[in-house]
């Protein structure tokens, strides 16, 4: 006892010194999980120089590969309030960076998590980032690339089709909006290319690491969202609560009854009736909660400019109000009862 | 003073409780650095549905696109011992996560030296992990993929052409070696694929780094190896020293000189001499550190098998005695001045 209380001591000191906050972590680390092995066979043998001035050597496509795992980075606090782990699952064509520290250099959601006592992890979907990707000899399609213009145009940051322009100075913005737009060409840094067909693993991926880590509370983003219900629905009694930040989309609502017992939280920005496509995706979001409370279940939605908070992109954990919105979502989790206050 | 004492004791207790010792961050987060823009032109635009159910959109390739950056996530130490922050950097095919967590699960190089007081920065390559990588019209060749025959036969594990098997039961290895062959398949997993066109904008990233977060010490394994002392050669005077595990390969000596105040150790596991891939790479390796004494620099080598540690494969921070290396390895640093003890 006298121990903890030193601890409580030298937190006090630290806070009274006007440092920022140390973090305290009992464990971190990684790993991936799921995938297949893939066999090819019928390649011809290449010679190739893998380093300038070093040997040639054989390079023979044929063969097993391991494909279609998926990585995961997991950050375990000293002191944890969570009851649960709290699993950050990000949007299309984005890795886990988009949970940590923002495009301009401020503290990201998976610390402020970490700080509020959940043991977090952030995961790179099945294609990107940390997880690698397969050949074109394996997945047939080939991935999309995109452009600054299509988030600034897309992720309510600028109003819609031509809003973006080469010149930051000419970049028309939706009025009020909270993205760091100074730090939109580092945001844009965060993207990685992205492939259309590849759905099933990237599930079979998140159920993998469902299946290592939970029971859970899931935050998803974006098309996260889509991938987080499709889990919840695969291992309801595995996933305590869903947080879901503007999913694009639930997806179909045939099977939303299988989680009448997890609690759901979809948060939105503003300007979504601005955007044909995000009124599209609100509306099948809705739609999956409708069914959700239709079989018993709890839904509950938080419309950011409805309660006071204007001038939030699609990225709002980016966003200059980002920590907020984290407060908002963490009231929440604790009148779950999933967290101490 | 009382409560820096405190803490001590609050460690203490941490200690005498028996539980694995707490990581104290002051700070952590990720940034990407460097990278250009391109822009296309002349590309048609596609009609394309990115959610399954969700509305159709187009998706215009023409535009400006940000290629070539490079991703970095730190880890502060709340007491440093180190005199510099030490950046990590993989080797080809692979990403930061080399330094993470081993594949069977125990700690890895990255905690090992943050528990030793330095701060870490552990960056994936341009075009691997969450740095992503550029379209087929930006970079002409395609990258290559590897299967899991490769890593056994040419990381040492295996001796060589033949000694891969589908079934783990078969699979032969050299004998002694302290990879841990149960994890291989969970090993392959952090494989990623990589380009051979690709250096001039894998160096422009690591040099970026190096300008942000330097002076500093480089740890580097493999391709990352090449690298490093290109980027030391780059900036002479922000790299305080070299750690290059096993360099494939140091690359040409002609700019070596450039490093006579950069002391260097290169670390090289067991069986090089069975390989002749690692019989070439070792002798350029050689003939660099060679020319850096010539110019009147300091440079050592650990032959591991020479000072009595056998087994080690290529991936020898993953190795069963990844730690007996890591301990070398930072007695190597503090007797150059670079760490408290």
């Amino acid at each position: 006892m006298i121990a903890r209380t030193a601890l409580a001591a030298a937190l006090l000191w630290s806070a009274v010194a006007g440092a920022a906050e140390p973090i305290h972590l009992r464990d971190m680390g990684s790993f991936h999980v799921g995938g297949r092995i893939v066999e090819l066979s019928g390649q011809p043998v290449q010679d190739i120089v893998r380093i300038p001035g070093g040997p040639t050597s054989k390079l023979d496509p044929n063969g097993r590969y391991q494909v279609e795992q998926m990585y995961a980075q997991y950050f375990l606090v000293q002191n944890p309030k969570g009851k649960y782990p709290l699993l950050m699952w990000h949007g299309g064509g984005l890795t886990g960076a988009t949970y940590e520290t923002t495009p301009d250099g401020r503290e990201g959601w998976r610390d402020m998590f970490l700080r509020k006592g959940w043991d977090v992890y952030v995961s790179d979907a099945v294609e990107r980032g940390r997880s690698g990707f397969a050949s074109p000899d394996i997945w047939k399609s080939q991935p999309l690339f995109l452009t600054q213009t299509d988030p600034w145009e897309r992720f309510r940051i600028g109003p819609g089709p031509g809003s973006f322009d080469p010149d930051p100075a000419k970049r028309k913005l939706l009025p009020g909006n909270q993205f760091p737009t100074e730090a939109f060409d580092a945001f844009t840094k965060q993207i990685v290319p992205r492939w259309l067909s590849t759905d099933d693993a990237v599930l079979a991926g998140y159920v993998a690491l469902v299946d290592k880590v939970c029971p859970c509370v899931l935050m998803t983003h974006s098309q996260g969202g889509f991938f987080g219900f499709r889990a919840a629905e695969a291992r309801p009694d595995k996933i305590k609560a869903i947080v879901a930040v503007e999913p694009a989309s639930a997806g179909p609502a045939d099977k939303a009854a299988a989680l009448k017992s997890v609690p759901i939280l979809e948060v939105f920005g503003d300007y979504i009736e601005q955007d044909p496509r995000w009124v599209a995706y609100s509306k099948i979001d809705l739609a999956y909660l409708d069914a959700v409370r239709a079989a018993g279940g709890s839904a509950d939605v938080i419309d950011l400019p409805k309660v006071g908070v204007k001038g939030n992109s699609h990225m709002m954990m980016m966003d200059r109000n980002n920590r907020e919105i984290a407060e908002l979502i963490s009231k929440w989790l604790v009148t779950k009862g999933l967290s101490d206050p």
